[in-house]
C-alpha cells in the first residue's frame, strides 16, 4: 500500500496468543500489484525458485490472523498521512457515496465505510435516492460527483435495485474517482500485468496485504479462488497472478474442487456459502483467506445472526498454517484500503506524490 | 463467432485423413464469449453436469486440426456478409494498419493481413512511421485514423522499437476500433463475465472458435493456458472461464508445471519455445492448441528456418485426441477473426445490426 509506511503484523495464535512478525515486504515487493519480473523459462527443475519452510510448517495450530489490528494500524498511518497531505496542499480527501433504496445491509456497510472515513479524516458526502428512482436520475447524481472536484472517490453501493443496470452505472463512475476499483478499464488495466490501475478493488488488495504482511511467499506457489465475482475472485487472482502464483480458479462448475483446493499452497475462498469450504478441502499448512461474508441465523446472538465465513474454521485451523477469521479478519483490512484508495485518489488530485 | 452463421469443421487425423465433424454448437454456445450461466454451487458430487466420452477417448491417433480449411469458411462467410453489407448500406467496412520501422516480421505479418482484407472485401489504409519517429508522431497518425468515419479498425503492429511507449500507444487506440481486442477496456470487460467487449483479441477467438467447431466440451473441464501473454494468454484464460472451464494459468514461475498439465483436459500453450511442451506433459486424450509460432533453423529449408509451434508436436500426437499443428493450425485462424472483428466494428458504425 502506498504512502503508509512500514508496519509490523500481529497474529492470534490458536486460541488466542498473539505473536509478533516483523515487517518482510523486500524491495522487490514494494506494493500489493507485485513485482514485474519478466517470464523467463528455465527448463530446469525450478532451483532459481526460493523454497519456503518457515512460513507453511506442518502440524501446528493456526495462527488466526487479526484484520482488526492490521485495520487499526493501516488507518492510523493513513490518518497520519492525510493530516501532512492537509497541512501541505491546505486541501482535504473527500469521498462520495450513492445509495439507492433502504437495504438494511447496505446502510450498515455504507456507516462502517463513513465512521472509518471520519476516524482518518475524509470528507464524506452521501446521496440517498429512493428505491424508485429512475436511471438517468441515478446517473445525473454520480455525474454531478464526476464533476466535483472536492470529491476524490466514488462509491455506488451495490446491489442496486433491480430496474437499474449495475453494469452501466459502474461503468459511468469516473474511472480517476472509481475507488472501488469497479470500471473495467481498472480492471483490464489491473488483469494485464505491466500495467497499472488507478485502483486496486478493496477487498482483493485487503487479502495481499494480509498475505505480505504475514510473510507468505506467493511466487509459484500453487494458489486456488474459490468463486469468481468480478469484485472479489477475479481481482485477487489477478493480483496472486502478478505475484506470480500459479492460480488456479474454482467455481460452481468445477468438478470435484476439494481436488484442487487440497493440493493449494495459499487458498482464497470467495463463494458465499457458510462452511462450503471444509478441512479436508485443505492441505496441511496452506494459508487460508476467507473473504466469505455469511449471516447465518443464531438465536443466542442479540441480533438473532452472525456473521461466518465460507470456510469451516474449526476443522481450517487444525489444517493449514493461518487463516483470517470471519469477522474480523479481511472485512476489517477492506475498509482500510478504501481509505488508502481515497487517499491515493485525493493526492493525484492534488498533485502531491511526496 | 456473429454474423457468419452455421458452419462445419473438417480436422486431419493422424498422417491425413480428413474427417468431417457436423455443427455442433448449441443454442446455449452462441458466441465465443460463452454462456451466461450463473453460478449456483452444487454440494454433490457433480452429477448435473454433463460427461463427455467422445471428444476424449483414449488411445487414439489425434486428430490434427486443420486450421487453413476452417479459415477458408470462415473467410467465405465474412465475404458474403460484407458484399450484404455493402448492398444494404452502401459502405465498406475498412481497416487502418500502422507500421513503424522495417521488420522483417513485422511486414511478412502486415501483408498476410492485407491479404486477407483484400480476400474478404475490407478496405485498407497503411500508415509506415520511419523505426526513428517520435511518439507524438505516432499518436498524431493513430489519432488520424480513429477520427476517420472509413476506418473501423485499427492495428498498430507490434512489437514497437523500445523509445516507443507500446502500452500508451496501445490506449490510445479507440476502443471503437480495437480491433486487436488490447485495450484495457475491452481486456476488462472480457474478463468481467456478463459484460460484452466490443472485441476480443483475435488468436484467443480463433482458439475458442476452434475448440468449439470440434465440439469440445469446455465446461467444468480442467483447462490450463500455459503462458500469460497480455495478447494470447491471458484473454484465453478469460474466454475459457467464460465458458465456465476450470482455469489454471502455468507461467515460468510455476514450479513443475508438467505436473499440471498432465491432468488437464484442454491445454493452450502460448509460450514461444519449440517443442517444450512434451508428450509427458500431456493427459492421454486431451485437447491440445498451439499458440507458439516460432522461428527454427532448417537448412533444409529455402528460407533457412522453419516455423514451430510450442508443443512436441511428433510426441503430442500419440497422447491427446486432438491437436492444432503449427504452422495451420490456429494462425490462419486468427487472421480470419481479425476480418470479423473489423466486420463487426464496421456493422456497429453503419448501424447495420441484421
Amino acid at each position: 500500500m502506498r504512502g503508509v509506511g512500514n508496519w509490523v503484523c500481529v497474529v492470534r495464535r490458536g486460541l488466542g496468543r498473539r505473536v509478533r512478525y516483523s515487517p518482510c515486504r523486500s524491495p522487490q515487493y514494494p506494493t500489493v500489484l507485485g513485482p514485474n519480473f519478466p517470464d523467463v523459462w528455465i527448463p530446469s527443475t525450478n532451483t532459481h525458485r526460493p523454497q519456503s519452510s518457515a512460513i507453511f510448517p506442518k502440524g501446528q495450530t493456526a495462527a488466526i490472523i487479526d484484520g482488526n489490528f492490521i485495520a487499526h494500524d493501516i488507518k492510523s498511518r493513513i490518518a497520519d498521512e492525510i493530516r501532512r497531505t492537509k497541512a501541505v496542499t491546505g486541501k482535504c480527501p473527500g469521498l462520495a457515496v450513492v445509495l439507492v433504496g433502504k437495504r438494511r445491509d447496505s446502510r450498515t456497510f455504507i456507516n462502517i465505510k463513513l465512521k472509518a472515513c471520519e476516524e482518518v479524516g475524509i470528507a464524506t458526502l452521501i446521496a440517498e435516492l429512493p428505491e424508485t428512482c429512475t436511471e438517468s436520475e441515478l446517473l445525473h447524481v454520480v455525474s454531478g460527483f464526476n464533476e466535483d472536484t472536492s470529491v476524490h472517490g466514488i462509491i455506488v453501493q451495490l446491489p442496486l435495485p433491480r430496474h437499474l443496470d449495475e453494469e452501466k452505472v459502474m461503468t459511468f463512475v469516473s474511472p480517476e474517482k472509481d475507488v472501488d476499483g469497479f470500471h473495467p478499464l481498472n480492471m483490464g488495466n489491473l488483469a494485464m500485468r505491466g500495467r497499472e490501475p488507478l485502483f486496486v478493488p478493496c477487498a482483493p488488495k485487503g487479502c495481499l496485504e494480509l498475505l505480505l504482511r504475514l510473510g507468505v511467499e506467493i511466487i509459484g506457489k500453487k494458489s486456488v479462488v474459490i468463486g469468481r465475482s468480478k469484485m472479489v475472485g477475479l481481482p485477487t487472482s489477478f493480483l496472486l497472478q502478478r505475484h506470480h502464483a500459479t492460480v488456479t480458479t474454482v467455481h460452481a462448475f468445477t468438478n470435484n474442487p476439494e481436488q484442487i483446493t487440497s493440493k493449494a499452497d495459499i487458498v482464497v475462498s470467495d463463494v458465499g456459502i457458510p462452511n462450503m469450504v471444509r478441512g479436508n478441502w485443505l492441505k496441511p499448512g496452506a494459508v487460508v483467506i476467507d473473504m466469505g461474508n455469511n449471516l447465518v441465523k443464531d438465536p443466542s446472538s442479540r441480533r438473532g445472526y452472525r456473521v461466518t465465513g465460507d470456510v469451516c474454521y474449526e476443522e481450517a485451523i487444525k489444517v493449514v498454517s493461518a487463516i483470517t477469521p470471519v469477522p474480523g479478519g479481511v472485512g476489517p483490512v477492506t475498509i482500510s484500503m478504501l481509505l488508502s484508495n481515497t487517499l491515493d485518489s485525493a493526492k493525484r488530485a492534488f498533485g502531491f506524490t511526496s
